[in-house]
């Protein structure tokens, strides 16, 4: 097993770990190989498969966002095993219970990808390039969005001299009742009662945040305009 | 101890549960009490605090959005007891974790409140109105701006065949960290990247979705926007 990163410290580290070797670039790797992840940036993919030829792997990228097609000239069978998840250097995650969407350019590569997938995790999904453009663009808007939203509220708590930390159980509370069916029938709150008053007077504290203002009047909008047959 | 309630069957079934007697509306209720929770409606605080009149009592009301000053007639002391969470009959919480905004008319009813507040939680901080409308308006933000961006999404996912339950994980990831400081700073994905690629396909992806798109817009100028100085 090899393991190439830009930073040859880093590619030494994981190496170190999962008793491998650290290789310095893609020319030095073994092309004997018969799998083979490319783990890089969505912009520097091309660049990299460019230099990647083996002839007897399954490789595979793990971008959400990027087509397995970027790894065509690399290898006879490829495919993608992407987690919509964000990973942080140094931050603890249970493998166990990672969810991996995985695809493969033909069925043993799917085959290949699945069961690596599944050494590692027991919800593994398989699915077609367009479900995949779904599930990137779904973690987008619950991961980026919803971290911008609670951003926003800290910020603003810290001006009101609120300790935001009173809000992290209902915070918590919010995201495990996703696993509940139809949130829309769910909704609490003064925008689905249309309560006028507490919306006016909540929309009269925001006149000096402005930025809040704005995503308050947008959900109190997409609320009241909700669509909860399914 | 004495339960009253419009419904005198609920009414019942909490006091079987607390040990305690239940009465069927407010002017039978015992006027020497020394403590009275009146956990009702928003909007049926005004009327019920006008049917009460307990002179030896310490009277809370639990209302998030409602100033204490609705229960001046009730007691010589009075305040509030809010938590900010979102609770549903039947549903499991864990009350030592829960956190209580607490706020009293004088030292005693605060003392009184605190004292109540604390053989339940370890989780218990004294406000003013002004901060407890920040607390409120927050937890709105929080709970029901975020359920409503999550029910957009499930109802999204099941149109585009995409199970949503594969999100469960980075949902409940993007919960966690709201623990973390400047949450700003720790802003990933392409709105704060500037990456239009990405942006622009999601854009196309959402044509048939107009409320989601209006959500994408709004959060990536918010992201592009933001003041992460803090």
């Amino acid at each position: 097993m090899e393991v190439c990163a830009r930073n040859i410290d880093h590619a030494a580290a994981l190496a170190a770990q999962v008793g491998a070797q650290a290789v310095s670039g893609p020319a030095e790797l073994d092309t004997a190989v018969d799998f083979c992840i490319v783990a890089v940036n969505d912009d520097a993919l091309p660049a990299v498969a460019g230099q990647l030829h083996l002839p007897h792997s399954v490789t595979v990228h793990t971008s959400g966002a990027t087509e397995a097609e970027v790894l065509r000239g690399v290898s006879p069978h490829y495919g993608v095993l992407w987690s919509p998840m964000s990973f942080v250097r140094q931050e603890a995650m249970d493998y166990s219970s990672l969810p991996f969407c995985i695809e493969g350019s033909d069925a043993a590569a799917a085959d290949a990808v699945e069961r690596l997938a599944r050494r590692v995790s027991g919800r593994v999904c398989r699915m077609d390039a367009g479900q995949r453009r779904w599930a990137h663009l779904s973690a987008t808007v619950v991961n980026n969005f919803g971290n911008a939203m609670l951003a926003e509220v800290q910020r603003m708590a810290a001006q009101e001299r609120l300790p935001f930390d009173l809000l992290l159980p209902i915070v918590n509370q919010t995201a495990q009742r996703a696993a509940l069916d139809n949130l829309w029938s769910r909704q609490t709150g003064p925008a689905v009662r249309q309560d006028r008053n507490t919306i006016a007077a909540h929309r009269a504290m925001l006149a000096g945040h402005p930025r809040m203002l704005e995503l308050y009047d947008v959900f109190t909008r997409l609320i009241a305009d909700r669509d909860s047959s399914q």
